[in-house]
């Protein structure tokens, strides 16, 4: 069952998961409709680091249920003068129905939950835990293939260090996908976590060194950074090889779709955004009805 | 007809100013009443470049419309990463239902009308183009005055680089007031928007090089900076004579009323504040009833 | 009676404040049922001073009653442009119903009550007037105690520096309450303060140097800066010796109750929020009804 706190996609099961997908659909034809489903609800966004799309997002998405926002800035807050960080979430805890919080230290929204009263709903934990970002990914893939047993999904980039790629892993894993990993030699998926997806899903995946994108029903595209590299142009080349051009894609199926968690900087051209094939954008924007039912479930949850 | 987006104020033609006008006062009614006209829609306001009054302007617009709003934030956002401007239009595009936008380079707010399926309001664009000031400034005139067409306006101050003056001075040419430019020698409005103007609406103005308040029946009036003038005696004279005091409005007639666009320093003296001329503060007040008006029709345009 | 603006606790009287405590309570009812009490007004937030904790209470406050928010967020605002404070509170009284402001000057907020046809609500004036912070105290400990007065209060820490400490205990002796006074040397109430809640409510205070918990059924605390003492020695031995800790409290009553307007630093150690008498998260959330109700209150005015 779902509970109190949403801090990692590995505490759900696949049927909160299939439930949190029901819930979105159903958001997404309340948007059209206009009506509001909640009322004088408040919803605190606690962002200790900077990520303006994914605070907008759950701010839009809790505006739209016909929830209040609150919104905990952090320059010149009471943390400067030295407060802790138990105190501020006590006191918010106090004021809101829902935290919603992201914080560079990995478990601090787990403590956070567990220091509040209302429910805490991780926006991004340190770069480790971001469950509302693996979802909305895995409910993109089901909105564009109508399933995700069987979809042939390509995971591209620097799959050592884009750990949410690891939660995506496991939700792929969950939901029966064939993987396909491809990351640049040195840039590879922990085999722990490949290990351990195999052995909770038996999930069996392929694992390439350069793009092949012939098969792939999705294209989920991370970034490469040439820091990564010791050499400099070893790096420019690598990260070349893996720019998903027009070239990039030939061989590709029609219905091939790219996805990406966003901000882009290189790694996909701006003129990749005209191509019928892109789809991020969209996934983007299936942030607000899959945080509308991550907020609508919390709200539901009783001190 | 009023299009998707507002750019620029010259696309307008008379009947969609008039148009603005006839909503805005029944915003204005509506106001009083208290009723909400939208439910469930999301503004987002992406200000690059700092304008708090403007900013929140159009933020109380929207709420006393019944939207909500969601504030992207500059400092801290993901441009910091790199992230394209128009990748950042096309998020918050998939987020919000019409957008309103600031950017100090000229052109951008057309450029992100191009790039969003929703309408996008120009918030001010690189000191270029601002049309709901014009829209403003024209309402607060034909409030005061009951008609625009025949009444004596005098535009007074740095008329060369305020280039919302010309904006203003094209509106007023579209609605037939009587126009007289009053700006420091060498601070004069280019002639060529005078020419514009003139051929387009046949409006013919009188210029001036000193305050001559006889006759007018609204002073609108802009900051000269001491900045443009090479001898700073110079400046500090010229600064002096401009200066609207109730010296310079000896011989004005009695319901002359004094306009400006505010933040204004000390082209106006406080103590002017209590004077039966000043509207300064209720135009800045009618800009909300006027960008409701915006904000509404902006609403109705379906993708 | 209740007027325009609340700029001082020093403003009200006994029975406005038993209003305010009778509305608060209502509004906690409110809070229950969901209803929003208030449609289409706009409160406006002016925090010139950081104070996030309090900004967030009014806003919560403000969105719990129905209104809707707007801030005058300090920097990058039109202040940086030269505006002066006087056109700021002019042009925001065009746009909101309720000016809620903080300001490090004292006497600023009644300045800005002055100049604005809607009410203005102190948030906290250079560390002196915080009117809704002695409600929301008073108002805990009435709901706490089911009563005020005789009820016996020790006001413990550096009552020299914390001027908030000052309207407490004014309106302790406006509602007979039994107040014994808990300071380091050096650091003790000015004497003005004592002599003026006597002459004015016939309040006797008892004086200590040392904290003695026997017979208290409330201990509000505050910090005691070590910057404060020539002596680190000193410092050190007297901070120490004024820390809440479970030793301080041997002897105390069952159902005393620890209160602190927080943000608390080290005075009180984080273990004691887990204790049976620890109250000021309950009194932070108390906050919100009280600025309900302030709010409420400030909206029935008629310009």
């Amino acid at each position: 069952m779902i509970g109190k706190d949403l801090v990692s996609f590995r505490d759900l099961e696949k049927k909160d998961v299939e439930h949190y997908f029901k819930m979105a659909s159903q958001m997404e034809k309340n948007l059209k409709s206009g009506k509001k489903l909640v009322k004088n609800k408040v919803v605190a966004t606690l962002f200790f680091e900077a990520s303006t799309r994914t605070k907008l997002s759950f701010q839009t998405a809790a505006e739209r249920l016909g929830c209040n926002v609150i919104d905990f800035g952090v320059a010149g807050s009471s943390l400067e003068k030295g407060e802790s960080l138990a105190d501020t979430i006590k006191i918010l805890d106090g004021y809101a129905d829902v935290l919603v919080m992201r914080h560079p230290l990995e478990g601090s929204v787990r403590l956070a939950g567990e220091m509040s009263k209302h429910p805490v709903i991780n926006g991004g934990d340190g770069g480790n835990q971001h469950p509302t970002q693996t979802l909305l990914d895995l409910y993109t893939i089901l909105k564009e293939k109508k399933k995700i047993k069987g979809v042939n999904v390509h995971l591209v980039g620097d799959l050592k260090h884009a750990r949410t790629m690891r939660s995506l892993l496991y939700g792929l894993g969950m939901f029966g996908a064939d993987v396909t990993l491809v990351a640049p030699r040195g840039l590879e998926m922990d085999p722990g976590v490949i290990k351990e997806v195999h052995e909770r899903f038996g999930l069996k995946v392929r694992e390439l060194s350069a793009l092949d994108v012939r098969g792939a029903d999705v294209l989920y595209v991370c970034r490469i950074q040439k820091e990564r590299f010791l050499d400099p142009y070893e790096a420019q080349k690598v990260v070349a090889e893996f720019r998903i051009t027009e070239d990039a894609l030939v061989g590709a199926k029609d219905d091939l779709i790219i996805m990406h968690p966003l901000p882009k900087i290189d790694e996909i051209p701006a003129s990749m955004d005209e191509s019928p094939h892109a789809r991020y954008f969209e996934q983007a924007r299936n942030g607000v009805p899959v945080r509308m039912a991550v907020i609508y479930e919390a709200l539901k949850y009783k001190k």
